[in-house]
């Protein structure tokens, strides 16, 4: 990766965060330094910083850097600190489950200590931090490499949405597997849906590969199939928020659409997801409640109204493709294939 | 349909031409006046009317309002009128195949003429003009029949692009379908997809079903697997630029995805076409060139830039859909089903 991380903490116990403020790309790159907990709560709250992994990551580091103030308060006091904190924290993003993941994670690991001095539980805090970060950097380099080895010199891949290093603390799950087989010299250009109607694909992805260094190209999503015929299509990987039981995948919508194109040419179709993602309580892909999108996103997504004032819209956020469009499912643990209830649930319990 | 046509003459010889400005839909709807040449070829040229057989009408009625000013003139500097006239028009979308075969029609009716008096030129020239879009609204009717019949009562049908009366002097070729069908009284909802990269379907077609009173709905290209799954779709019906002899259908890009998706669940597709629009030459699709465009219509559609600067693109105009992907050509003698060369041919020589 020839650029700055996503998010990292810079220094010792009195440091600080650098991210990549992503609501200005892909046309300017600017990275922000955060050094007080208004501006981390901000940069969630705005998207600054997005992708559940790396929301988690900001958080903990956003802990961190709150409780900077308070390294001379009595531990007492300290603890409402942290209180505060945590709560300021956890209100900047409500839905977001990664959120509360971590915060909760850092405050049962300082609960143990929690009649020690305020400066050693804020250097265990930053442990735990970095902690969570190197955990989910190495979840992405395994993801990588399980993933690169299902692709070969001279592939042509395809994406859909960004699966980046931009929504995790590390390389991503789904692009992983290109910057993976790219560093491992293997020559491949990865096709980049532009994912109507928030255009991650082109936006992020794009970007992404670009910036690696991966040859890649960007193509609106209904000419999918025409490249299929055309071009040839090798294999394709995708991320997922959320997989059921079975090994039914959700995802950004487009997805599902895009797995019964391959389908149909026969060009392999994998979700790249770490066991995090499953849910075992959704025995399968009926289970997962997919939610629907305000009309504005079609009709004016870009500043520019392109359809009829009142029109009626469809916008799912989400589709689910159902296991059985699945060539594999890659996991930090290795690549589930055939995909059944059988094989994930041995996975799950490996 | 409950607004002003795409095109009209109005009036007798000294009449003029009415037509929709469409370069300002969704969001502004104007009828402008048209007087002389120099006007109608601007309408042509910066697409204010566009879709091949309204470009063809547009000419013809356009041929009739240059030569007006020189209704005194003596036979042979009327004729020496005619022909810079033509080329005037020609000249103004010079890949229109449309807008060369109705001047020459034109021309070659007024040809039997031409030492007649530059008045009695004039007015045949007019009824020529008035015949082609007569032929074309009958048509546009006779597409609109025999699609009808394929649609059922509660129908829940689809569309690509936009293949309406605003690409034509009548309702429109696939949308014609829809217009009759409710005009039968048989409740209906069409999802458009929105037809990226130029969003024809979000910026046209919705627009056309909209000011009929035909219940519609946007979405996104990437979103009708998820449709055909989860809300279900009767018929999809979309309009071609070329058929070839076999029945390969090429027509707006996402077309092939479509048809693809739709083949996956079960939903029968028509392409609807008028026979002129047959090219016996091409034995199939692979004989039928497909134009790419420039990366600008992906990466800043909207008015902004929307992907990285530089970034690669594949932006294939067309594609081609396989008539075993077909479950019948609607065209204005009847609807072929099954699709193969042999009842192709058979209808193109009845």
């Amino acid at each position: 990766m020839g650029r700055a991380p996503t998010i990292q903490w810079v220094g010792g116990v009195d440091g600080f965060v650098e991210l990549i403020d992503q609501t200005l790309l892909p046309t300017d790159f600017r990275v922000i330094e955060i050094r007080d907990v208004e501006t981390m709560r901000d940069a969630i709250r705005r998207l600054a910083i997005r992708g559940a992994p790396a929301i988690g990551i900001a958080a903990a580091y956003g802990l961190v850097i709150a409780l900077q103030p308070s390294r001379d308060l009595a531990p007492e006091a300290f603890n409402s600190a942290v209180e505060v904190a945590s709560e300021r924290l956890a209100s900047a993003r409500p839905t977001a489950v990664n959120l509360f993941w971590a915060l909760d994670r850092m405050n049962a690991v300082r609960a143990t200590i929690e009649s020690a001095s305020a400066v050693e539980q804020l250097e265990r805090l930053l442990v735990e931090a970095l902690a969570i970060h190197e955990e989910d950097r190495a979840m992405c380099r395994a993801l990588g490499q399980h993933g690169a080895a299902l692709v070969s010199d001279g592939d042509r891949l395809m994406t859909h949405c960004n699966a980046g290093a931009l929504a995790t603390g590390g390389m991503g799950t789904a692009l992983s597997v290109f910057f993976t087989a790219h560093d491992q010299g293997k020559r491949i250009e990865v096709l980049c849906d532009e994912t109507r109607p928030l255009l991650q694909g082109a936006r992020l992805s794009t970007w992404e590969l670009m910036e690696a260094g991966v040859p890649c190209r960007l193509i609106c999503d209904n000419m999918a199939a025409h490249a299929m015929k055309t071009l040839g299509v090798d294999a394709i990987f995708v991320g997922s928020d959320r997989v059921a039981a079975n090994g039914d995948a959700a995802n950004k919508i487009g997805t599902y659409n895009l797995a019964v194109v391959a389908k149909a040419h026969g060009v392999p179709f994998y979700v790249v997801a770490p066991s995090s993602t499953f849910d075992r309580s959704a025995t399968t892909g009926d289970y997962i409640p997919i939610e629907e999108r305000a009309p504005e996103e079609i009709t004016c997504g870009f500043g520019t109204r392109t359809a009829p004032e009142g029109v009626a819209t469809y916008s799912p956020a989400f589709d689910v493709t159902p296991a059985d469009h699945l060539a594999g499912i890659v996991t930090e643990k290795g690549v589930i294939s055939p995909v059944s209830t059988t094989t994930v649930v041995a996975m799950l319990d490996s």
